[in-house]
């Protein structure tokens, strides 16, 4: 049985708290939404910060909605050497004793002590396809992508949840490593 | 018996023709080494040119000597979104019908027609390591970078000469992607 999955290639983005939210933006300020996410409940906001690092910027980063509990900026190996932050590849939600950054909005700008991260690649899986397939949460996978730039990544962390759809979660490194677009279908092959 | 090779991580760079040195130097103008490459006679040479693409330009782009019959500019897939420039993935040398750009330097500056291409990931073998590996030119090969960030790279083109030092050439995006620096040892498993 073939094991396929859909790709989403993750450009650098940011998750924020409601708190940094309204710093940000101004008081009792909420997130609108810009368009729905493979993630059932998660949006692209409509609304960008600039984050700012010690050797580099990027202007408009997108913010990814609804708040969440802690504020986590995600962006590739590029990013991390244009803005001279030495972030770890990380899995979402763990980023005990990550670099900080300053996050600029039309409001205000706050410096966070922790939370830059380069994510891991990862598949969401819902329940009912991951035991379709024997992969339990956590597992470590080995995905290919097909084609000219032909790849085939390892240590893809498997992620089970009834509330998630299935969807390949890559960057932009990784996905134009493997000339690799949101869209493209790729295998689990071990 | 393990077939191990050395990484090089090549950066967005320029190969000039001695014509286009002259138009951007000055007449008579010849390049000067900077730091010599892998590959004999090859070398990072201490001068740059800036690239000005449709959409953006990178000031600093290093020229690579000696001198070639056409003028190549190797950039990432990464860096052509950043210029506005839809090269394809080409070996070096293939550049028939590949997009132009505008180069500058301190003493003028040329359009070129064609030139602008993402390299293909590539190994340069000496003759006697192909031998001994059964490997020959133009095969394409499976080559595994390890590590977190672990990668299989297919379509690796074998290139075989007398004049070789072995050596695997992936450009940034490929390096990030699997977390690589020059200087890794990358493993041929197929």
């Amino acid at each position: 049985m073939s094991k396929t999955v859909p790709v989403g290639v993750s450009a650098r983005h940011i998750h924020l708290t409601q708190e940094h939210i309204e710093t940000l933006f101004g008081p009792g300020y909420q997130l609108t939404e810009f368009k729905p996410l493979s993630q059932p409940g998660q949006f692209a906001a409509n609304e960008t910060v600039a984050v700012i690092g010690t050797k580099g910027q990027f202007d408009k980063v997108r913010i990814l909605g609804p708040a969440r509990p802690a504020t986590q900026l995600e962006i590739s190996l590029t990013d991390s050497f244009a803005l001279g932050v030495k972030a770890p590849v990380r899995e979402s939600g763990n980023i005990e004793g990550t670099p900080g950054i300053t996050i600029k909005g039309p409001a205000g700008e706050v410096t966070i002590e922790q939370g830059v991260i380069i994510a891991a690649r990862h598949i969401h899986f819902h329940t009912s396809d991951a035991e379709k397939w024997g992969i339990k949460d956590k597992d470590l996978l080995k995905v290919r992508l097909g084609g000219e730039r032909g790849v085939v990544f390892e240590n893809v962390i498997a992620r089970v949840s009834d509330s998630f759809a299935l969807d390949m979660h890559i960057d932009t490194d990784e996905a134009n490593a493997a000339g690799a677009r949101t869209g493209d279908t790729a295998e689990i092959v071990d």
